[in-house]
């Protein structure tokens, strides 16, 4: 059906707050560079004292992945939960405004909108502080099940796993896309993230996932190994799709007997944020429309160089146009 | 005394709402192109449920000027309301945070904090529509007689004469000011505002100013005139100081028999907003610092230009820096 969603995301539903510092500031509050940590909300409102002016842009990985497929004029739908205030406005708004489907209920009480303080280092790599609020009150209610069965393809951070509430979310909803012949697609989030949940996403990875999208640190982490090489040839027996990313080096596809490599295009980078939630946008976005495994991986590198070429984790420019003109698809 | 605030900033405490739009969106919304206009909530809705996706920054004419000063390594405060709510905080957090003094206290009860979309054109320019909200609420109470009576320059945005209550704060903090022997600055904000308060802005200007600040635009819609030549021929009897602005033509600085034209600095222009504002925090910081007046000028015209080169309407960089770097002062 043709206003059938090709891709369905579920995450956290975040208004990031975008501030640039040195690394001494990291140190000072006890940041590990290129993570992504929770915060509770006093940690949260300690940083945010001693953070620069900043700038608020809505985000959430798997928001952001959503953003990008919009733009590209792919039909994308997204779940998460904000409450019912200021930023949750901002966030709805701005999914809304590039063309997404977000009809999630917010919350009239409880936590406010989740906020990421995204501390933008010199050399351009990003640091994350989030406080969960309202994100992590999404329960299985909020998944809409008749969206889900429609959804090509229904794809969820593994940030979620961060709650069991919401990890009970995602169970449901995998299994109401299996159940109606859909796909399911994984995006591990952050090496720290697996570090917390390896058994269980092994277990998802190996078993339930049919598209798998992680970078380099989180596949090694995913396998406690030293080389993308080994994390690649421990992942084989059980891989049907996935895409892995590895920064400049640009990306590998693995299928069944199949290994793509796709370089990374080239980009002034102001700000990594976003990076690997684009990369994945361009890759469902070319996979939903039937365009190659290699198109798919070229779809994701074209987003990602776009979204690192600012501040901000979402397109800045009509992906759908930058693909006619850099790629003529 | 070393501590004492150089210059004191009052205006509406606005949080930008940041957009890209054709021109066409200007017609639509029934926007003038480059002028601020006020609108109600539901305005306010309406245009926000069509702006593409935003970004979302600290504002305000003053806010700005205070920001700018700040950012020069001056001592600045303002007064402002804010609401007591999530883009309050946003607001507090972001003047704080570049060294401003900012205690106005903000409001639990009442209208939610100021927003103003900006609509940005292809062509740089800038079409603000702004819900006043809480700004609306800002009374003689929040004036602190003894922060007046210090500041060596009160300044205040025209746009503060839409409300009574706020024009009654205003003359109170003229009357403090001048009690002390202090100097009264004003920006005469938009040549709608000045359309809308002709009168009382020429006698203001004619007898109660020390320092004016106007574009062309505004000066000439003061006097009813059709030249820049014509209005400050008007406005030169009355005379004590004046920095009137022309954009890429530069700036005219204007005292008792003094007349000195200073050029604009070249740049990139991305979005005009702040323009003015930050050739004000220039100006004052270089008045209250003993420069020469064709340095004030000169330091409007940097700040000026480093906030027309990027998105959002405070400095992104360090002005103190940029000060010694490219005026060597």
């Amino acid at each position: 059906m043709q206003d059938d969603i090709q891709v369905l995301c579920i995450g956290n539903a975040i208004v990031d707050i975008f501030g640039q510092v040195e690394d001494s500031f990291l140190v000072e509050h006890e940041r590990i560079k290129g993570s992504m940590m929770l915060v509770d909300a006093e940690t949260s409102a300690r940083i945010y004292d001693s953070m620069p002016p900043a700038t608020e842009r809505s985000g959430g990985s798997a928001g952001n992945t959503a953003a990008g497929i919009a733009s590209f004029g792919g039909r994308a739908a997204y779940i998460g939960k904000v409450h019912e205030d200021q930023l949750g406005a901002v966030f709805r708004h701005d999914i809304r405004a590039i063309g997404v489907r977000y009809d999630t209920r917010a919350n009239t009480e409880g936590m406010p909108t989740a906020t990421s303080m995204i501390l933008v280092t010199p050399d351009a790599q990003r640091t994350m502080s989030t406080f969960l609020g309202a994100c992590g009150e999404l329960t299985v209610d909020d998944i809409d099940e008749n969206l889900v069965a429609s959804a090509e393809v229904t794809y969820f951070e593994g940030y979620l796993w961060d709650r069991d509430n919401q990890k009970d979310a995602i169970l449901k909803a995998m299994d109401i896309a299996h159940k109606h012949g859909r796909q399911v697609a994984l995006s591990l989030s952050d090496s720290f993230c697996v570090d917390r949940f390896r058994k269980e996403f092994v277990e998802l990875v190996h078993d339930r996932v049919d598209i798998l999208f992680a970078n380099e640190d989180e596949i090694k982490s995913l396998y406690q190994v030293e080389t993308f090489e080994e994390a690649a040839r421990e992942f084989s027996p059980y891989v049907k799709l996935a895409a892995l990313t590895r920064s400049e080096k640009g990306s590998v596809v693995l299928a069944k007997d199949v290994c793509i490599e796709v370089p990374a295009l080239p980009a002034k980078v102001i700000d990594t944020t976003g990076a690997g939630d684009l990369y994945a946008a361009g890759f469902l976005y070319g996979y939903t429309n039937g365009h190659s495994l290699e198109d798919c991986a070229r779809l994701g590198s074209l987003a990602a160089s776009e979204v690192i070429s600012h501040l901000g984790a979402r397109p800045e420019v009509s992906l759908a146009k930058l693909k006619a003109e850099k790629l003529g698809l």
